[in-house]
């Protein structure tokens, strides 16, 4: 199994530094269905944010697009506008993001991710 | 009508800029089919890249995962993968831009966005 | 930038008559957070609805089925059945627009498109 | 039209025996906007169910994994997760149907169909 | 069986005068491998596309629309670029069909469809 | 990083039996560009195909199935449905998983599904 104790360690670590309290609960969740299913999110969090060819700031902008751009990932969405958020992201550069997206991917996605991102910016107030 | 002359010159320095010769093909190809969605795309490109909040590599990024994200949308993704390696973006972090995507997108779509990147590296030398 | 006078106001005039109360409601919720994302999205529609080619009947046809297609997009459908009954078509052919899709898109999201017309129907008496 | 007596009839048993209570609600809540699909449904799943090639397990293996990659047809896995285990299939059979799409539709889709399943269990007791 | 002589006798009816020589090779081309799949086709076509509440010009605006938005169904949208012809839309109403989809879309789908609409209009002349 | 050495080769065993000669081609063809990207497709593919709730043969139901549905990507659908006879799925099952999923993805992903079975058990006789 991949889930041995030093790939899961070096995971809730960067979990906690991207993700803040919500890395933890979507985990938490997990674990009376499929707990294996946490452990791998975690794992694969842990592996991927810490290769170096991009910076958090670069990878949440990914992130935030590839959620944006598949539609029906709003849970998700919030997460990540938090994480964008944690790492540095102003306000503006995510919304940047979602606006950026209008020629490629139209109004609708970008209106259902632009909603999520207000309702986040609320919420921190 | 959109397409005022003004509009349409900065969306074709723009233009310039970021897709080198690539981007005014695409609008000639259009010009015997469907003219005004060539001026379109001209027009909203010029407008949305020329935007202060984000800059031009955190534009391609986006636009790169836009696009693998969507499916379907090679011929789009070889433009960008030139556009991204003009605004000086390094080939790493384009790969990168992709493998990032895994856990949101799977292997399939990273897959076939990484060998597109592979044929435009390969054509450039 | 894109957003001068004369083409917002034809595009909130085009907005009235398409939309009614709703088009200029998703702007106002827009200026808060992304007021640039509200007025491209006016500029946009007044450009493309005043266009000769369709009328706006068969823009709602083309609009509804864009929407249903895609998935997760039931407040913009929203806006639509409303908008469809608005310039002109009967409750039949709009619910009939996503029966002819079972083809080509499946039964969910078919259902899904079906059930926002049942409840637009329901609030429009 | 394709609703004649004996089709309907066929699909209704096949329905009783895969959903439960669940398949024919659907049709009765189509019943008074859009009859003709709630009839097009039962006589498909009728159809399609009662085909020798595949047997009900493998079935509601293919339907899960299908509403499970579109994204947005919640309701619809809400129906399958509950059609799943009315035909035999484990509980911890539909959450690997779901962990083993992981490498092909990432996390976000995986999570979202996992989360249905765990409502559907718990209201299952 | 659905496959009655009297639905199939239909469908064929309706797919030779929306389709032209091409929908009956679909059908053929699928003899050998999932001949129950091509009297699927045929008799649902038949089925959807002789219903009353809209023509088969609105049809094929729609059918154009869901292809175009799904991505990656170039064959299909080869097809029916070829049927809206047959059933009396301009060429310009095809492609304004496709310029229309631009908000909703964006353009990467908008112009895979219509770099297709354009090699079916040059080889029809 | 993941890659360490008996991952990968739990993973290259597991790609020998279920992919043969293909699977390993994939990461070779990373090998120049990706090299990262081969090795984690190898270690999730040997993880998640070697867990015990499901069996080989309804693995490859659930892959057939993610992949028909995404659209798009036929690659990797000529590589699983290899996999899927080398698994052991009879040819009519695999084409039977596709015509399951017309009710729920309509008819254009199926056929475009279908034609790559097609191609495939052509090439195998």
């Amino acid at each position: 199994m991949l889930d041995n104790e030093k790939l899961l360690q070096r995971g809730l670590e960067q979990l906690d530094i991207v993700d803040g309290e919500h890395g933890r609960s979507v985990a938490d969740t997990l674990a009376g269905i499929a707990p294996d299913l946490g452990q791998y999110l975690i794992i694969l969090f842990g592996e991927i944010y810490s290769r170096p060819q991009l910076d958090l700031k670069q990878r949440e902008l990914v992130t935030l697009t590839a959620l944006a751009a598949q539609g029906g990932c709003e849970k998700q969405l919030r997460v990540h506008v938090n994480a964008a958020l944690n790492v540095g992201l102003a306000r503006d550069e995510i919304i940047e993001t979602f606006v950026h997206c209008i020629p490629y991917l139209g109004f609708p996605k970008v209106l259902n991710a632009v909603f999520v991102a207000k309702e986040v910016f609320e919420q921190r107030k």
